[in-house]
């Protein structure tokens, strides 16, 4: 099932047009995601989808019998009929729909040689890729949730709470336990509770390895307990949809190094919450939270936030205002909007172990509703 | 650690210098992966890297205290020095080493926007982006697995034989049992024995299911024994190595039409197998099986297997030769080698029901070692 709405689909369609593209190439490949796909067609993966600019949809697939069941769109292409090759298929059915000589917008993140490929096949196209152009008329689109998103993300954060209040009676039980011990419970707990999986790796690390952004391993044989600043990074997929939450795990008695990072993580949190209601600037909300982390010295070197829903990095992103001119050319100021749904997550990076606290919070029309509840675990 | 060997890493470079490059550009990010980078530099994720013709490596990330544990380059570069600008990183960077006027390879998959900042940003610069130009030498490369990586394969291969066998047992103690239960099982499985996680989302299908390529979900609440042609694909990461087996499921007495399905798939893998030795083409060995299955009247829209490694769909791909001219124009024909490891993976798209078996081989000097030993499994 689609997810766009006809009210959003007439915005983005007028956006193209604006533009005079014809027609939009939307991809969701292997090495190569993207949910634009789902959202626009209901069809999950593997295809490349044609929007023209007159609504219509065109959806190019290797799986004919799983495209039935789940795309919304007027028309389905077996790329099996083109001896399996995207290229030749979409050329057949551009020049179908448009002859030789239109205008096809393609997405920043489009692969670099079907492009080109395309350009070759068609000389007299015009070919248009901006960051500002449909790729932010899908942002707008899918960064602000219809009542039945909503409903699902907060069922989603309820089971994550469920999590979230195992973590203190498993960790306790059982001193010494490794870093994957806890990623393996929490994932089976989750799937107990009927979600489709993890949003994302689990990321468990102890004190040693609470200082890099994203671990690798995602969570180790090392005992999780030593004594600092540990935290766990997890999310599950609920009806298709990615929650996201970090826990600071804080074992034994911390040094006023260890404190004072936590205490700014903890500060740098309860600023953004409270800045958080419509009309805000989102780079607003990252600056005051990231700038009270970097007034203590300390080091956040990420964005304070990503938007939740078909995947756990939706839109919007909640980041400092770009320096870089030719990034500053396509940005623009994001008020925060009802509907919205994102992560809060300030943190500090750091020698010492980092820390991050995490949670979902909905924009709401009045100000903001927090959805889930991490919050840092202290053990003797 | 890179796994890049001193002398695969001479011929890349030769073969960049073939084609005039000065540089290529390898890139890994959310929604554009490619363990290109992980294979060159040991850096596993987020970042771009630069190779040099002259050797010489720099990376660009933004998790710095990640890098320095992991990545075995010549320079890192942290993007937060460029206001976390990937753009400007790599300008600068570019720019150091080789002014404004040289020739930069990108890959096929580059992100099309990037590509194009560079290109406005060096006017005087020549790109280069062709199939059979670095993809080409990083799939020669990957394709040929070390003794170090065929050992840890192997031992990935075991703990899957291992898992097998609980198949059997699991689902008979317990009639009725759903899709998910079974892959719930497996995957807590795998962790108990030290698998990092899955190689990709366990594929659980009943006889209502099987017919697509790719279920969504992966694995459903329905019953799994319904009377007919089940399956269950599902794979390890064992050490940073992805295994991959297909195990089909038969419940009750099959229909005379389902018996040919299940016919036809083992013997177009028998046949597969029994050709597979150092010197035959890699596309010789598809046609026979797709050739096989087609020959029964059934449908089989996808290759015949994939190779194993960093990736679960790692170098090289076992398909039939492609007949679009402009695919062709890249392709070459790929005689097997000792050392190549793949699945092996025919089957049957069909609304009765699919059937698919699927074991992973490594190529020896003599022949085929088969290392999984999936198998059909009955269930009266």
């Amino acid at each position: 099932m689609k997810i766009v709405t006809q009210e959003k689909l007439k915005i983005i369609l007028a956006d193209l047009k604006s533009r005079g593209a014809d027609a939009v190439l939307v991809s969701d490949f292997e090495n190569s995601r993207s949910k634009n796909l789902r959202y626009l067609s209901g069809q999950p993966s593997d295809a490349h989808l044609l929007l023209f600019a007159d609504g219509s949809t065109t959806l190019i697939v290797w799986d004919v019998i799983a495209a039935r069941q789940m795309a919304e769109v007027d028309a389905i292409v077996d790329v099996g009929q083109f001896d399996r090759s995207y290229r030749a298929a979409l050329v057949h059915v551009l020049t179908q729909k448009l002859g030789d000589s239109f205008s096809l917008e393609v997405l920043p993140d489009e692969r670099h040689f079907l492009v080109l490929q395309l350009q070759e096949a068609f000389p007299r196209a015009k070919f248009i890729c901006k960051p500002d152009g449909a790729a932010e008329s899908f942002i707008k689109a899918r960064m602000i949730k219809t009542p039945a998103e909503i409903a699902i993300l907060k069922e989603g954060a309820q089971v994550t709470d469920e999590l979230i209040d195992l973590i203190k009676p498993f960790v306790r039980r059982r001193r010494g336990l490794k870093e994957a011990d806890l990623a393996v419970y929490l994932e089976t707990e989750m799937k107990k509770r009927g979600a489709e999986g993890v949003s994302f790796e689990t990321l468990t690390a102890n004190c040693r390895r609470s200082g890099m952004i994203h671990q690798v391993p995602a969570s180790s044989d090392e005992p999780l307990d030593l004594p600092g600043l540990a935290l766990i990074d997890f999310g599950l997929m609920w009806k298709g949809y990615a929650t996201d939450v970090t826990v600071p795990l804080i074992f034994g008695k911390l040094s006023p190094d260890q404190q004072r990072i936590l205490e700014a993580t903890q500060k740098a949190y309860d600023i953004a919450i409270g800045m958080i209601k419509p009309g805000v600037a989102a780079h607003l909300v990252a600056e005051a939270a990231i700038g009270h982390i970097k007034s203590q010295g300390l080091n956040m070197p990420y964005s304070l936030g990503h938007g939740l829903g078909l995947e756990v990095h939706d839109p919007p992103r909640l980041a400092t205002k770009p320096t870089d001119p030719e990034v500053l050319k396509y940005w623009k100021e994001l008020p925060l909007e009802p509907g919205m749904v994102f992560t809060v997550e300030p943190g500090v990076v750091n020698d010492l172990g980092g820390c991050r606290i995490e949670n979902d919070v909905l924009v709401t029309a009045s100000g903001v509703e927090v959805l889930t509840h991490s919050r840092s675990l202290f053990f003797k």
